[in-house]
């Protein structure tokens, strides 16, 4: 038999998964458990830690239901959610960086005018313009813009009974320039739910749970790399301190005042799908 | 504000939690993100890769109740909970390995003499016997000595409702040579519950659910540190591919046949409380 000791456990350990069938798998299972080890030895990980760490996956899954997904909220606060989006998001020197998708993005909504208003409920006006282009400038045009925001509230449409349909979500396609512009409203900062583990995690750990306002994009062309992003207040409290560490520097926009409305301008460059 | 990009995203979060008040609370978290996402980065995880990991998780937490602990399950075949027992066992040259206390320990039982038969159930009769003694070799007379195992029928007493009270459960104190004797049975290898999402998740990498045969020691004396240990049959098909990863090549004992018994002879060994 093998030689096992407390000294070759991780080995051991990996050597059981040695004759799993899918190489992804196997791949992916053999990478957490290193982590997981080093992790626990790293910080010598208590029996009476380790339980509190169980009683708190446990009560994490027990407040997951069809709507509420306390797991996505975890990796969202442990800043795993960000990591994903960096990874799977291509990224060149000249091209807009990503975002998180969030929970409140929806399809199905109705294609809107160049220009046109995708507010129906009070706040500050805002319009927003300016140009999808590719790495070298140039114009993409017919690009799929999709946008989506909070109202006055800090309430999604969708997440507030009291707003009208499609309230703040805008689709749109960039004219023949690459040029896009609508009219809206300036987005309000909001907090993520607290009422489970993960809020009581953020209390524990001296964190609060706003997100700083943003205004979510999604823009998709052919021949080029969907991008989600989102585009954040620079004069928002919480800029610097997402719970969800969603902003990036170069995501950070004025909103500039005009007589009667805030102007934005933004361009977005997208990377072409078949570039390295 | 700070230069928040893609490239400084770990740094950020970890600077999130520098406001934690609880030192301890820090470290943890702090070391739980950095592996969290380098575990990311390393294998390049997919936002549908880890769509399937968050549904595990759910479903983990959905399978746990008042009996059933889903997570510890996930912990122990991930060998998560064998290296908490490595790291919080001190070990010693000469001092016995330790193995995993399991789901099936209870106290409150009653005291037996020097030599008891603990079996209330029929099976293929054992007699363990040995010395408690500290890692220079002296006896170390009084030390409690618990033992508990399955039955024939691969169940503990606890778990299976047709075995009486106290069924191959034992508790008895060293003499004054140190010396301890019971007998008992033959154990039985036992797969652990495979009918949730770690069970699904061992079929998906190629793996048993089985433990191979033992028979688990916990051994506490005033002065030392409790050992908690198991002895596993080395005839027993599984003692290379413990589902649990509890077995030390030095904990493996023979079961040698006699006329009408197994015997089993194995020494403990402590180590002083206060050495270091
Ligand atoms: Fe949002
Ligand atoms: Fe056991």
């Amino acid at each position: 038999m093998k030689d096992l000791t407390n000294d070759n456990l991780t080995e051991t350990v990996i050597d059981a998964f040695s004759g799993c069938a899918e190489p992804r798998t196997k791949e992916i299972i053999t990478a957490l458990v290193r982590h997981l080890h080093d992790f626990a030895r790293e910080v010598r990980l208590t029996h009476d830690e380790w339980r509190h760490g169980i009683e708190f996956l446990t009560a994490t899954g027990k407040k997951c239901d069809g709507i509420r997904q306390e797991f996505i909220l975890l990796s969202d606060t442990l800043g795993f959610s960000i990591v994903l989006d960096a990874i799977n998001q291509r990224h060149e020197e000249q091209s807009t960086e990503s975002s998180l998708l969030g929970p409140f993005y929806r399809d199905g909504v109705k294609e809107a005018e160049f220009g046109a208003d995708i507010a129906q409920t009070e706040g500050d006006p805002a319009v927003f313009r300016g140009r999808v282009v590719d790495v070298d400038g140039r114009p993409v045009a017919g690009a799929l813009i999709e946008v989506w925001q909070t109202a006055a509230n800090g309430m999604y449409e969708g997440q507030d009974p009291d707003q009208p349909e499609g309230n703040l979500r805008g689709r749109f396609h960039s004219n023949a320039a690459g040029e896009y512009a609508f009219r809206s409203l300036k987005p309000t900062s909001y907090p993520i739910p607290t009422d489970g583990p993960v809020g009581r995690m953020l209390v524990a750990t001296g964190r609060h749970p706003m997100r700083p306002a943003h205004v979510h994009f999604r823009i998709a062309a052919p021949g080029y790399e969907t991008l989600t992003t989102a585009l954040f207040s620079s004069d928002d409290p919480y800029v610097d301190s997402d719970a969800v560490f969603g902003v990036k520097s170069s995501l950070v926009v004025d909103y500039v005042p005009k007589e009667s409305h805030f102007d934005v301008e933004r361009d977005f460059v997208l990377i072409a799908a078949n570039r390295s």
